[in-house]
C-alpha cells in the first residue's frame, strides 16, 4: 500500500484537492490519501516535506492557486523553489499543480482549467508511483495539462 | 504546553508583535509565547530557526513590513527565501506576514491591513497546531488576510 | 561499466531521449543507459538525483524543452536551480540541455536545434566521464552546442 | 569574553570596516574582534562562515558597497540570499551592511551614508548579542540605518 | 604544499585558464595548480565542489564568459548562486571570474578584460591563500579587477 499527499490552500478559490482525490480514486487502487491545508502556496513546502516525513507519503501533490501581481507571482516562484528543495531533500517527487488567476479569462474558465490541470497531474503523480513506463512512452509528445496538448515535431 | 514564537522587527512602523501576541491569546490555550526582535526582514530566518531550535518553538510567526523600493522588494523576495529553507531545515511552519507599504494608501489604511493581516494569520498559525481540520474545511474558499476574502469557484 | 542517467519530460515536443540515447551510443562504449521520464522541467531535479543515489548513475543529461512565456521562463530558472543544487548534493555532473521553444522560427528549426544541442552536450557527457581531457584541450574556443561555434579571441 | 567578526570588502570605497571596529568599541566591552577582508561581496558569504566555524566568531557583520549597474545589483542579490543561507548553516546571526553607491548623490554622501549605516548597525549587532531587550523595545518603531528613521504608525 | 584549483569551460572565447595559471606562478610559489575544464558556467559549480572534495583544492578560480542574452545573464546567475552555495558547504573560497561579452565593445577589448580581470582575481586567490594582510590593507579601498580602480572615498 502506497500514500499519496495531497497539499493544498485556503487561499485558493477552488477545491483543487477534492478534484485530485476524484481523480485519483478513478485512476487506479493500491495507495491511501493523506491530505493537508495550509493557508498560502509558500507554506506548501514544509507542508509536504511534513507529508513525505511524518507521514509516509512517497509522493505528493501541491496545489496552489496564485494570484495575479507582482507580489503573488514572487510568491509563486518562492514556494516553487522551495517544494524543489523539499523534493532533493527527500528524494521523493512533489507535483507541482498550480492554477495562475490571469490564466483564466473569467471564474467559469478559471474553474475548468484547475480541476482539469488537477486531474491530469493527478494521472501524472499516479504514473510515477505505478507507472512509469507509461510517461516514459509520452516522453517528447508534448503534453500540456489543462489546456491542449503541443504536436510533437521531427526532424524533417 | 505548545510554545508559538513571534519574530518581529525594529523596521516595521507597526507593533505587529503586540497584534499578534494580542490575537494569539484571544484565540484560544495552551501555548506559551516566545518573542523575538531583529533589526529588518532578511534577520529572520536565522531568528525564526533558532526559536525553533534553541527556544523549543513548535510554530512562529515571522512579521515584517518591507518598504516600497525596488531594492526593498528584493529584501523581502531573499527574506521570504530564507524563511522557507528555515522550515523546510526544522519541519515546522513558519507564517510569514509582511505588509508591503505600498499596499496601502496612507498611513491610517497601512495601520489598518498590519493589525488586521497579523490578527488573521495569528488564528492561522493557531488552527496549524491546535486545529488542523479548521483550515481543511476552508481549503480552495479564497481566504485572504487583511483585505475582504475573494469569492470561491466551482465547475459550472 | 559506468552507468549514463537520461532525464526527459512529456512536456517537450522532441524526443530528445532518444537524440540523447543515439548519440551516446554512437560516441563510445563502457556504459549503459538509464531512463527517467517525468511530466516538465521541474521534475527533472529530483530524478535526476534519484538516478544519481538510486539507480546508480555516475553523470545525468536532464533534457527539457521550455515554452515561451514568462511563466515557462520561470519554471526553466527554477529547475535549472535545482540541478545545479541536485549537482552540489551528490557530487555528480547533471548536463542541462534545454531548448527554449522561441530560440527557433518554426517547429523545423526547432526540431533540428534540438536534435543538435542534444547530441552535442551528449559527446559533453561522454568526455567528462570518459576523455576530461578532450573538453581540456577545448577550454576557451567558444564551443556552442545547437548553434555554431563562435569564434575564439586572443591577446592582440 | 564573545567574538564580533567584521568582514569587509576591497571593492567598496570606503572603510567600513574602520566605522564598525570604531562604533564597536564605543557602544561596550566584553568581546573581542576577528577581521577578515575579501575581493567582493560575493566573497561574504563563505568569509562570514568561517568567521562563525573556524573563528569561534559569536555574530558577524557582512560590509559592501555594489556598485550601481544592474551586473552589481545582482551580485548583491547572490551575496545576500548567501549570507542568510550562511546564517541558517550556523545558527548564528549576520548583519548585512551594504551601501549601494547609487543611494547617494556624491562621493560626499556615500561617504556619510556608509559611515552612517555601518555604525548604526554595529549597534544592532552589539544589541542582538548583548542586549536583545534594547531591540525588543523598539519592535514596530520604524528605525532605519543610515537614512532618518521613519515615524510609526498606529490604529485610528 | 598547497593546491589552487582553476575550473574553466569550452564556452568561454578565451584561453582565461591559461591567463590563471600563467599569473599563479608569476606571483608566488608553495602551491601546485588542478585543472578541470565543463562545457559552460552552469557545470562550474560542481567541478569547483569536486576539486576542492576529491582533488584537494584549498582554494578554486571558477572562469567564465557569459553571453550577451537574457537567457545567458540567467545562466551566469544560477551560476553565481551554485558557486556560494559550493563555498557554503566546504568552506572554502571559489573566486569567480565571469566576464561578459557585452561588457566590451568588441573582440580586442573582450579580450584585454578576460585577461586582465583573471590575472588580478588570481592574485587575489593567491593573497586569500598566503597573504591575507595584504587584502586587509586594501579594504575598502575601490579595488576593481579588468577595469581602473575606483577613487575611495572618506569622510568630510
Amino acid at each position: 500500500m502506497k500514500t499519496i499527499g495531497i497539499a493544498d490552500t485556503t487561499f485558493a478559490r477552488f477545491d483543487m484537492g477534492a478534484a485530485a482525490v476524484g481523480e485519483l480514486e478513478k485512476t487506479g487502487t493500491g495507495f491511501r490519501v493523506e491530505r493537508y491545508t495550509v493557508p498560502g502556496v509558500k507554506d506548501l513546502p514544509v507542508a509536504c516535506k511534513k507529508l513525505i516525513e511524518e507521514r509516509g507519503c512517497d509522493i505528493v501533490m501541491a496545489l496552489g492557486m496564485p494570484g495575479p501581481k507582482d507580489k503573488d507571482k514572487m510568491c509563486a516562484h518562492e514556494a516553487s523553489a522551495g517544494l524543489i528543495e523539499a523534493q532533493l531533500m527527500t528524494n521523493k517527487h512533489i507535483i507541482e499543480v498550480f492554477v495562475h488567476e490571469d490564466e483564466a479569462g473569467n471564474d467559469g474558465e478559471l474553474a475548468f482549467l484547475a480541476d482539469r490541470r488537477t486531474r491530469e497531474h493527478a494521472v501524472n503523480a499516479y504514473c510515477l508511483l505505478f507507472r512509469p513506463d507509461h510517461l516514459g512512452r509520452k516522453a517528447g509528445t508534448g503534453q500540456r495539462q489543462g489546456f491542449a496538448d503541443e504536436n510533437s515535431i521531427r526532424l524533417r
